[in-house]
């Protein structure tokens, strides 16, 4: 982007500061985080040097970062968000979850999950009062061999048909999320809600950028898993909705083409497959089979 | 530093994500945010595979910026702390200052700096009560081809000699800052205290990644310049003190061999170059010649 080359003079300048950064840690006491720091000055110098950033463009990056650490609290992760539409998240997600196999691909963890979410019987109902249509999903938990994985645990969260999760409001109510357990034959089945779109927080530095940049903030719909089993890889995921038009621009880079299900649409009145009286009301139906990779894969 | 090779269809699904980041950047209304967008994603992606991150990693990550976001403040800013310690400050100062000819190099500006210093006039005392050993000044400004600057402004500002700037003093005192001009013939004089080391505040998360690199947080022994004058490039620089012993250690990198200065130590009740009475006390003195790049050099 300079307009004029940089000479062999003012090269060796930069390239000597770098240097001089790095051997400031070769001190470091644990090898790993000395790796870490030294490929972060790394890139980071090649970035300052490669797209001449100007002073006031550095003014203006510790200006947003220092936005970003202001509107962060313990309600509000703007720092996870801003990982997120850069698509950092997502490729630590890819990084540490290698394919093995047919195992269940994963996907962000996104800031919604809370640790201790109500338990539910294998087969009950995880929507309590959150507004938006029923949803049945049932499946198999089983390993790459195809053999059955009895009780494993299933946390489930999703947000309500309004775009917010429980945590979201400020009256501590719990709704759309719960822990089950798969049978001794691997086999699980819950009542939820049909997962609707919903835009990430974006009154913040991550929307301003997200609007510099002419992008949504909605997520594709989708509902959470975090699956774990004694052996087993914790597996963090989503399904999604087929035909969902926000599938191809989510704004956290979240689908994966193994995660879109067919979801079945049932008229008012359509028998239950557990014979629930849903009053009249339509609802939605899935099939998501879960295949855990083995907690030593790759 | 991962212990298996990455499969050709990991490597793919990795980079493809990383497409998919940049590609969502196309609609940046503004050119120069979309480069410098696009190539902070592919630096970050890039860093992000090749040291692997892991996601306890990312989490620590997270969690250290969080924590320089909520350090930070009107009176302290850790993020430019942070960039300083990782040298990004100096490299971008590089990158902005290119040489030209025999003109003054560049150096940090630090976080002391304050815009409505007092004036003092040419030869006058701007040390005020800070403790300290008297330091006396002086020097011509020119331009890069020896001919006089008439007039040109400088700041100056100093840490005193236990180390802290005024406004690092919770009760509101200025001392250790001033402006001054120099004269029709580019000269100016000053008396301000002989530059002793300090350390950059290290009571936070910056301070942490210095003591778990080995590094010290000490600054070497230096004095703040900032030189303006109409059609030249602004300068920003210190002078330094040869033989000081941090030189090589400068915790933010801001030493440049140019810009390390001779001092003459003064015994006590030796002659001053203005005749001021120091009441017995020994004094130092330098010499520092500054020299402007045009404005529109580069």
């Amino acid at each position: 982007m300079s307009d004029s080359p940089i000479s062999a003079e003012q090269s060796a300048r930069e390239l000597d500061l770098t240097n001089r950064v790095l051997r400031s840690f070769d001190g470091t006491h644990d090898p790993r985080l000395k790796y870490l720091m030294t490929e972060l000055v790394t890139s980071l110098h090649d970035y300052v040097r490669r797209v001449r950033l100007t002073e006031a463009e550095w003014n203006a990056a510790i200006a947003f970062l220092t936005r970003v650490g202001h509107m962060t609290n313990d309600r509000r992760q703007e720092f996870i968000l801003l990982s997120d539409v850069l698509g950092v998240s997502m490729q630590t997600i890819a990084v540490n979850n290698e394919a093995v196999g047919d195992a269940t691909e994963a996907t962000v963890f996104g800031p919604f999950f809370v640790a201790d979410a109500p338990e539910i019987p294998n087969g009950g109902d995880l929507a309590g009062e959150a507004p938006g249509e029923p949803a049945w999903v049932e499946g198999t938990v089983t390993d790459i061999d195809g053999r059955v994985v009895p009780g494993a645990r299933l946390e489930v969260w999703e947000a309500d048909e309004e775009g917010l999760y429980d945590v979201q409001h400020d009256d501590g109510r719990v709704y759309g999320r719960a822990h089950l357990f798969a049978d001794a034959e691997g086999r699980y089945r819950f009542w939820g809600l049909f997962p609707t779109p919903y835009p990430i927080p974006d009154d913040g530095p991550v929307g301003d950028l997200l609007r510099a940049a002419g992008r949504s903030p909605y997520r594709a719909s989708h509902l959470h898993f975090m699956v774990t089993a004694p052996g087993y890889r914790t597996l963090v995921t989503h399904i999604f909705v087929r035909g969902d038009e926000l599938l191809d621009h989510d704004s956290v880079f979240g689908v994966k083409e193994s995660l879109i299900h067919d979801w079945e649409h049932h008229a008012a009145g359509d028998a239950t497959p557990d014979g629930r009286d849903l009053d009249g009301r339509t609802w939605a139906s899935t099939r998501f089979d879960i295949v855990l990779a083995p907690v030593d894969a790759i």
